[in-house]
């Protein structure tokens, strides 16, 4: 398949305004939608957040007529009857001539379907076009409905030596304001901020988003503070924690399995959920992962100390990893940055670094974790 | 002063041939000379090694009268009878109309006398012309002028996570090839090389320069082996060591002042050099330093583990830091990147991350230390 330039315009065009639900669409995915009629332009769409319209519904709202136009669609046109109707069957009875797909949507109940039926009806289907772009802002979608799990991401903010806190647990501020302004992002785009009650008791971080970090046009009117999840295995969690303060739900994960310590979070806010544990007290961190898929969360973000992050890391849930790094040195008696003995060389867990790029005056290390991560 | 665009060419060509000079020059600086007339170079000239001639010698060798022309010189001309005649004298003789420096040289002996010299006479001067990359260039050289140290360099390799050995010691190889290629220019362009008798135990290691890492353009036939100095307190590097196994210098600096104890090393190849000690029996390092300051030492490249790296670290003594970053994981049980224990945030050591470039697979982190490092 090969592309014309107009249809290389049109679905970048089409990839910006599936940007612009990147803080709102979850559980759905985030997909634009370009109307072009002899190479121009006659309408945009967006999906904004689920049970409002798709992309391609929002896109053929604004014209009579799509008769005879090209339609450019970051993700296959859905196929079944979800919250909203078909959308492979709208573009069918709206007679367009050509539709081009950025990527096929991988979720069984669509998966080529919405395009062999566009294609049954006699429209031209060209797909592939920006594939990975489109791919890329739908991996956490794709993930949950692919692998039952979420996309996890890890943020850790460490020195130059690889230290978290000092051995007293002081961390406050390893990094600038322009790394925590670009954690922010993180934040808004997860379904999720997951952390451990440690973290809790010793920064009573709110790991809330704030909406003053974003300009205007960074954000729409539908975005939505984070679910939050505290791992907290024995209910440490104070009930006057920072965290209760403003709205936005609060999951506190805990292996205890009595219902009357439950009564005072409960109070204070929290949805207690009771979860198998790891074989060592602990909550089981893939069965966190699971529940939180089920629940319908693309994208988690993990914000803790070197435990969790260790424990995460060894149990080989994490798809990337955002490591800020200080341009300091915290030295050798403090925190390490992950909690995961090694004895040998051969023993090393590999990574993929994306980039290395400086956000004020730290340094943000994108990694990607390997797929055949199996732990130690 | 303004300079034209022909001024910059030219100063641009001369930083090119001092650049050559880069692994043979030592202790004297690096120095590159153009000789234009009518804005046309008619002669070019470097500083190729101590007791060879100047560059700007060199370059009026090459013609018959340098009249009325303009000289492009990267360091002030000498204005002190060394090892061969004054430059100076030499510019003032060949009646040249202009000469243009990039830096003046900080050497008490020169120190703006040779500008003068060359005024006095009649000649324009104009200086400051790229003076940043021509004092880049010679830091080493000024460093130990002007203030009787070394510039300092620190090479470490180590792990995302901070970390430089198993506990088991095990370190090889944290980095790839293409990292131990660029350490190689490290070592070339040093005067010398510090290791400690851990590394030499644990790895055996050589420190030298392979010549085969370098293309033939990239060196001119006289570049040295550097010196090189295992920081042995107590006197434990083995007398068949790899590191007596080629031709160039080793010196071992210790403690011990029994001449008796020096005798198996001595016989090995090795000098033995009698330092005072630092208070806790190890070698004084800046005591170290100063001495090898005094020998004519302009850049000095440690390569050590984290004890000795963190002494030099803590001693106000590191000038640049490169450390070898790979995309791994050692974990919590390994080896620090220093061994410097800090209690407070507060107590952090700050760096300067001069800038991140990927080397192969690993990454390479350039830092500075602010300059008024006192210890912890």
């Amino acid at each position: 398949m090969s592309f014309s330039d107009i249809d290389r315009e049109m679905m970048a065009l089409a990839l910006q305004l599936a940007e612009r639900g990147r803080y709102s669409t979850s559980p759905n995915p985030r997909v634009g939608c370009v109307i072009a009629q002899h190479d121009k332009v006659i309408a945009r769409g967006w999906h904004i957040r689920a049970g409002d319209g798709h992309a391609e519904v929002n896109a053929l709202a604004q014209i009579a007529s799509a008769e005879d136009c090209t339609i450019y669609v970051t993700l296959e046109p859905c196929s079944h009857l979800g919250r909203t109707p078909p959308c492979a069957d709208k573009l069918v009875a709206a007679n367009v001539a050509r539709v081009v797909v950025a990527v096929e949507d991988s979720n069984p109940l669509v998966a080529g379907q919405g395009i062999a039926r566009l294609r049954d009806a006699g429209i031209q289907v060209d797909v592939g076009l920006m594939a990975a772009a489109a791919a890329e802002l739908n991996k956490g979608f794709m993930r949950r409905i692919n692998g039952g799990l979420p996309w996890l991401r890890l943020k850790s903010a460490s020195s130059l030596d690889g230290r978290t806190a000092m051995a007293s647990g002081e961390s406050q501020w390893i990094t600038g304001a322009a790394a925590r302004q670009d954690v922010q992002r993180l934040r808004a785009q997860s379904c999720v901020i997951v952390s451990g009650v440690d973290t809790i008791l010793h920064d009573n971080a709110q790991f809330n988003v704030r909406p003053e970090s974003f300009a205007p046009e960074q954000v729409n009117e539908f975005w939505r503070q984070p679910l939050r999840v505290i791992v907290d295995s024995t209910l440490r969690t104070p009930v006057n924690a920072k965290l209760f303060d403003e709205g936005g739900e609060v999951i506190i994960a805990t292996v205890v399995q009595d219902p009357e310590r439950y009564a005072p979070l409960s109070a204070a806010g929290a949805i207690i959920l009771s979860l198998e544990d790891d074989g060592n007290g602990r909550v089981s961190l893939p069965a966190l992962m699971r529940y939180l898929a089920d629940l319908g969360c693309n994208e988690v973000l993990l914000e803790a100390g070197p435990t969790l992050t260790g424990s995460a890391l060894r149990a080989g849930l994490v798809d990337e990893w955002f490591v800020y790094m200080a341009p300091s040195l915290m030295g050798s008696s403090a925190r390490p940055l992950v909690d995961w003995p090694m004895t040998k060389m051969a023993g090393q867990q590999a990574l993929e670094i994306v980039d290395i790029r400086a956000v004020g005056k730290d340094w943000r290390i994108h990694c990607r974790l390997p797929a055949l991560l199996g732990g130690a």
